[in-house]
């Protein structure tokens, strides 16, 4: 089977044809940049990613780390990957010459991340979050604090986590119980427990720097009286190397469905009353502060979910194009040959809806990305705000629905394998292992739509919205050819019916049918989700409708421009009208799911 | 976390009050038992599911079956609970009494059968596979064969196993290899390979009986040169006790994703020539034989699937009531203390999915096992030849709906757990990964479409089609207050739409565009069984109105019947509607899917 892990052309579409990502290097922030520079990048990052990462991504599942009690060990690949990975540069890819980064666009960042993630995302979590953590650790803490911490992080020496749950309060942070109380040398004293802190053990950096989210005593109540505090695993001596340790003691390993070569772990802070925390920025700001961590995780976990899911796909299309099985049309008789399955209708419906789930992820989220840098590199203040309300409003479909639909894609590329599908000695049942997680961290996809619906659609007043609006507008405007012009007439109905729904929502949510709306919450995302996710194909299909125009095109170009303009009529005449029964169940504000009572289950 | 596997309630409503099981007694076959014995058979089912399967359900999972190059060990757990299941007579439950079988209805056997696919679907497919190969050797067998082999089998002595799948040959039947020459003794010489053999190794009995599908040279070519043989492990000697091994060999066991308990094996026969197999039956019928074990394993699959589904939504059920976080309406302030995730609405949504899935699915299958009752009481020939063609119709959706289905109920069941769903340290994660075998074996779920749409719909003239929709309209007529009447209101578009998409589908499929019709079998598939099932809805719900008419009713009955017309209606209102896509598929004849080239993918 091939172990082609994304073929470059299918980003090269993206980046350039698409997001045109080049038209970055004309601003100051990327005018040493260059799109070689940019393929290079992408090189570095599909080498170390297939020679390093996917090697290991079978046996870190089935030898997940262990606890002895004292130390959590893993197999020694993980360390070395680890170790390719941050010499390469690429925690701090995305950060500021200054502090040693490569400066380097978010979406090509976020491109060469996608090798990583498709070759093995438990060993990428390691970097990933400590990528993350640095990131709130710049922009948020003190100067001393970043002269600390910074530089280790960025190269790797340090690694990164964040610690938000607790056993008793996971979606609900309000209820956290970690206290932090202030010492006589300014720093803090940290008590109380943390659980499924990803990466939150193990030994492949000198140090560990937890994120925590604690309430410091006196403070407002609930979510306005947390604070973000900087927990190392080691206490920094003066020279600033890991000394002491910090009283941060592993409770035990948490052992997953998937994900298993990043550790999930419950954490003590404290038990000893010796656990020094230093604060980040101001007290009772921590939760602001850690929503730009998650905010990003957020694009990182939807685009990762795309990017599993893709693998899925990949695999189950060389296992396609290869198993023969019965006979399709027209070799009908026995003695024909049997045929590949990707004759088979079935087989094509089930690798079409796959391209249509994860190279829509995918392109979603790398949109996501870009917006990131066209906010990064925005003319003026207006254009930047504009472009954040856009993010913001997003944020939610971008960790949502790909989380929702790229493990339905790894559940497809079972489904294709059949028997061989379901068996360990076949990679798709791990990427849909691994992909469940997806739905579940980062703010549950049910916390998603809650948050698109009661919060994000109405932040200053709509604006995000509007922007929204007025871009698919713009694209829409675009379709000339009688294939893009049929997929608008197939998405107006839906933005006029997701308009309606907005308007609706917006009177209900101040009336006593709040509950019967919020309830419904899902349905409102599948409707908001998949219109956008159809503008996003129809995106695509303006691109390859327009190429396909050209002349002198490569067969393999034809193809490929053909492949994009199926998948966006399979997303939008297959998929998109599923949503007619969410239209449905917001109009008439049904209260089925509302009105049931506990004791009926 | 409770650990009742179903509650009795349940399946009272469905024997009882739904299918009218004790309706059975007053025929000769049935006339030795009664509703007391029926009880008493559920009483004993529940006890062993829980004493002797439930506990080793994790266990079995963790530490799977092991293959040393000689032996195949596993957990003693095993053996102990299959050995309390055959003793207490349950492999030959079904069986006349002149079998030394119980003699007990198809329906109550089901229902028992669910407390142990509930409780362990693993370990139960050992007698599962034995009752089934039995009831082959019954039909078809000749009388020394069925001396030789059946009461063994059906005191669980000795085991069995179909052996259909070859390495290059799953789906496709008509291209297996494995040979069988006669020898001058009259039986035969089988060679060949057969793989994903579920049981097909262990110590758990004496010896195993091995259905073999193989050719005879110079028979017919494809399906019609299949015979079909017995093949032992250990041949008998003279007093018919197992000795002789039968040059059957296990070339390895395949590792799965889920149902790890359960051997899966590549086997060998006659790697020495030495392999003694004996023909069922007449030659070149094997297939047809073996049909009738798989219809009964298709529905076993459907109704397993169900109730591994029902096992994840009692988990979460439980767990959604104990597990608190934030506050829903009226308690909102922080100070409130935090709400049962049950009263949250989304989780209520997802309880209530999963409420209408997998009860859905139960009703449905032990719809189909009443429905072989019905066969084998019915009063004339022509009355068991129209119920005969309702059951094949209806075969395919028995296996696949629930199979759809229940996985989807267990993915719902891990997300209202969170994170503690996607551990191993709760039971649902398991579930999910059993369950992901049902839409594949026994005939992926693609193979049951195209046999709804390309064979059964018109077996028989059609006879079975229009048998089904005389049920659907007997019953909808039945439909008095206003809770069914809006039920039946919503469900009669679809019957039209259904009746409109069988008229085109009959013309098409003898048309040019039948390769498109062929290729969209699944969307004939979604609006066939969501009506179906939709119907099944509408028949629980029927019985649950009318109870609720009822005097002196105790507010368990009152909860229990209210929340069977909650789950009717999110059944009709929330899943039905989504088939709105199919019939427009369907209509339109759209050739996405269809026209798609391999080399766009």
């Amino acid at each position: 089977m091939a172990e082609l892990l994304i073929p470059r052309r299918e980003l090269e579409f993206q980046l350039y044809e698409v997001l045109d990502v080049e038209a970055l290097c004309a601003h100051p922030r990327f005018q040493d940049h260059s799109k070689d520079i940019f393929d290079a990048t992408l090189n570095t990052a599909e080498k170390i990613a297939e020679d390093a990462f996917l090697p290991h991504n079978s046996k870190a599942d089935s030898q997940e780390p262990v606890f002895d009690g004292k130390r959590v060990s893993m197999i020694a690949d993980v360390k070395a990957a680890f170790d390719h990975y941050r010499h390469a540069g690429f925690i701090a890819g995305r950060f500021d010459f200054e502090d040693g980064g490569m400066q380097l666009p978010e979406t090509v960042m976020s491109a060469c991340a996608g090798y990583f993630m498709a070759a093995n995302p438990a060993t990428t979590a390691y970097p990933f979050l400590t990528a993350a953590a640095a990131n709130v650790i710049k922009h948020f803490a003190s100067d001393a604090l970043k002269r600390q911490y910074l530089p280790a992080m960025l190269s790797g020496e340090f690694t990164g986590t964040m610690a938000l749950t607790e056993p008793h309060a996971g979606s609900s942070l309000t209820d956290i119980r970690t206290r932090a109380a202030q010492a006589d040398d300014g720093s803090y004293r940290i008590k109380g427990s943390k659980l499924y802190i990803s990466a939150g053990e193990h030994e492949l950096s000198d140090n560990i720097v937890h994120l925590v989210l604690a309430k410091i005593p006196g403070g407002p109540p609930g979510v306005k009286g947390i604070s973000l505090f900087v927990v190392p695993k080691f206490r920094l001596d003066q020279q600033g190397k890991p000394a002491q340790h910090n009283d941060v003691s592993l409770a035990g390993l948490i052992h997953k469905m998937g994900y298993r070569g990043t550790t999930s772990t419950a954490l003590s802070f404290g038990d000893n009353d010796a656990c020094h925390g230093y604060l980040v920025g101001e007290p009772h700001q921590g939760l602001r502060y850690m929503f730009m961590m998650m905010n990003e995780a957020r694009i990182g976990v939807g685009f990762g979910a795309a990017m599993i899911g893709y693998r899925g796909y990949r695999l189950s299309l060389d296992y396609a194009k290869e198993r023969t099985q019965g006979r399709a049309a027209p070799l009908l008789a026995q003695d024909d040959p049997p045929s590949p399955i990707i004759c088979h209708g079935d087989v094509k419906r089930m690798l079409l809806a796959q391209k249509a789930y994860t190279e829509g992820g995918i392109a979603l989220c790398l949109y996501g990305s870009r917006l990131m840098d066209a906010i990064h590199t925005a003319q003026d203040e207006e254009e930047k705000i504009r472009l954040s309300q856009l993010l913001d409003l997003l944020t939610p479909v971008f960790k949502a629905w790909p989380s929702e639909f790229g493990p339905k894609a790894n559940d497809l590329a079972i489904q294709v394998l059949g028997g061989a599908g379901y068996t360990r000695e076949y990679p798709v049942e791990q990427c849909w292992r691994d992909n469940r997680l997806n739905p579940i961290h980062e703010g549950t996809n049910g916390i998603q739509a809650l948050d698109l619906l009661a919060r994000k659609l109405w932040q200053a007043d709509g604006q995000g919205l509007q922007t929204l609006m007025t871009c698919v507008q713009d694209d829409i405007k675009q379709a000339q050819g009688e294939r893009c012009q049929a997929m608008v007439a197939a998405l107006m109905p839906y933005l006029d019916a997701l308009e309606t729904a907005i308007r609706s929502s917006a009177a209900q949510i101040r009336s006593d049918k709040a509950g019967v709306l919020l309830t419904n919450a899902q349905c409102f995302m599948n409707l908001f989700a998949s219109t956008v996710v159809s503008w996003i194909w129809l995106r695509q299909a303006l691109v390859a409708e327009a190429a396909l125009q050209g002349e002198n095109l490569s067969a393999d170009d034809q193809a490929f421009y053909q492949g994009k303009l199926a998948a966006a009529d399979y997303y939008i005449f297959w998929e998109l009208p599923l949503t007619d029964r969410d239209i449905r169940i917001l109009k008439t504000q049904d209260a089925t799911c509302n009105d049931i009572q506990t004791n009926y289950f």
